[in-house]
């Protein structure tokens, strides 16, 4: 049987050199596509993906020319308008790998809901900024009128910001679990999903405004679809200690219990590799399982237990 | 064994009055949504939907607002995003219509690719104008920059135009029909799709901007899934002679053949109801197939033939 594996692919895993037009973007995918469609003969895959610099630009294009008529779309819901447009780039980018291949695999993307607690800390301290700079006034007016809280981002000008929140359950899981197991290779979670939370009696699905973090989401995508390997696919081939001074050091082969010994001492930076590390190693401390943290070049390699930070239990 | 019914809803179906925000096209996908899910019992649901304004509002917004650093996106990724947006909303109505109705049955959104041919005589003469409205001047300009067309509509401004291709296949046909067979209800082919070509030798898919009729889609889509039943869900409860004059006659029960003698005579408009009756005769042509057009009140008796315009063979 194969092996069953979530790739979670970094927000920045279709820009490059801040190249943000769809051409760029679906040029930049083509690259990405072939490497997965690489690893189809050998393992089931699950893809996850960021979008921060795509909805960035969504975000931007919505609030700067709305109208009465044509209103900006909530945060919540252009999450779902980034994953039609990454997935679509996505998934076509591996069509035609596969075509390329002469192999005949189907892709399909499924536009992702991700639950987070209504009472998760996070809303009570939102630290994530999105969306355009705007002056000091324009943002203190837009905070009022839109319920938005507004922060200074380093001296850049003033942003909204939002809620991190984590994720808990994905109302899609099912859908995905079901055509991987036809043999699908599945675009899920985009974003990190569109955050919603549940009424606390009835259970309905709320839209809330908020960025789940891709990594966590990934993770959860990949326990609730009993995936075997968990991958965060980033822009280095290794996590590191020291990482860009002399006394850099490439984790390999490591243990949960020793990544937690390194996070206690501080050794990785938050809203950096930190989120990457605490998911793969959120994953990995079920036995039988492994958390991987690489790049795409050394994707194929690592699965295979020969490159990349490993975690096991 | 349920029938296998694809529904496609008409484009303004979540707009009434022309209100815009996300808020009210959530309310309005609510009712929609419990619709639908009252059907959920007797038939396997495969849905389709147009994106007429909510694209409309996504390309002003894109075009009005693009820079440098954040540019428009294409045509045929807009309608990427208005599939997640749109797919998004109608998922989550129809997963909380489930929850109130105590049903744990199971809703997703495929993101989906429109195969259309690169010969197809209405990339000759595009006639489907999109977008905002420009000055003569900014029109010619934005033409000549962008190898658009641009047309003057009615008096009220210059305009892009687009082709309006018919569909020939759908990328994602094999994932959507493992998924209602495994009784999920399938968003899929929003907008009558993403629209992309094959290139000739090689087969490999490719955006084009174009805007797919989503009555055409959804009847290709009935056809590839091997639906029993397509469904024009529309504003009217069927589909008529003489509409709006002392003459209306409603249409009932009525052969293919019949159809298509009204047809010659010029009974149906253009960019009206003639894509409705259309797609639904072309998908009745095949014996043992029903094409309907009815509105969401009548949608329930029409499937039990009592009510709503009903062609067969």
């Amino acid at each position: 049987m194969k092996k069953r594996i979530v790739l979670a692919l970094g927000g920045n895993a279709l820009q490059k050199n801040g190249e943000a037009t769809a051409e760029a973007q679906k040029k930049v995918a083509i690259e990405v596509g072939e490497k997965i469609a690489e690893l189809a003969n050998k393992y089931e895959i699950i893809i996850a993906h960021g979008n921060g610099p795509q909805i960035g630009n969504i975000l931007i294009h919505e609030e700067k020319a709305a109208t009465d008529q044509a209103p900006a779309m909530p945060l919540e819901t252009a999450v779902a308008m980034s994953q039609g447009q990454i997935g679509y780039w996505l998934t076509q980018a591996i069509n035609n790998a596969f075509l390329k291949a002469g192999k005949n695999k189907k892709v399909a993307t499924i536009v992702s809901q991700v639950v987070v607690d209504k009472n998760d800390s996070a809303f009570k301290d939102p630290t994530k900024p999105i969306g355009q700079f705007y002056s000091k006034k324009e943002a203190k007016t837009l905070a009022k009128k839109n319920g938005w809280t507004v922060k200074e981002d380093a001296g850049r000008g003033w942003r909204r910001v939002v809620a991190s929140p984590k994720p808990i359950d994905i109302v899609e899981k099912k859908s995905i679990q079901e055509l991987v197991e036809d043999g699908v290779i599945v675009i899920a979670t985009g974003g990190g999903g569109i955050p919603v939370t549940r009424t606390k009696v009835l259970k309905r699905l709320k839209g809330i405004d908020a960025v789940i973090d891709k990594d966590y989401a990934a993770e959860k995508l990949a326990e609730l679809t009993k995936a075997d390997i968990f991958v965060s696919v980033t822009a280095v081939p290794n996590a590191y200690l020291n990482f860009g001074t002399k006394e850099q050091t490439a984790l390999k082969n490591i243990t949960v219990k020793e990544i937690n010994h390194l996070k206690k001492y501080g050794y990785f930076k938050a809203g950096s590799m930190l989120p990457k590390i605490e998911a793969a190693a959120k994953f990995a401390e079920k036995p039988g399982r492994t958390g991987i943290i690489t790049d795409i070049k050394h994707l194929a390699a690592a699965l295979e237990g020969k490159a990349g930070t490993i975690i096991t239990k």
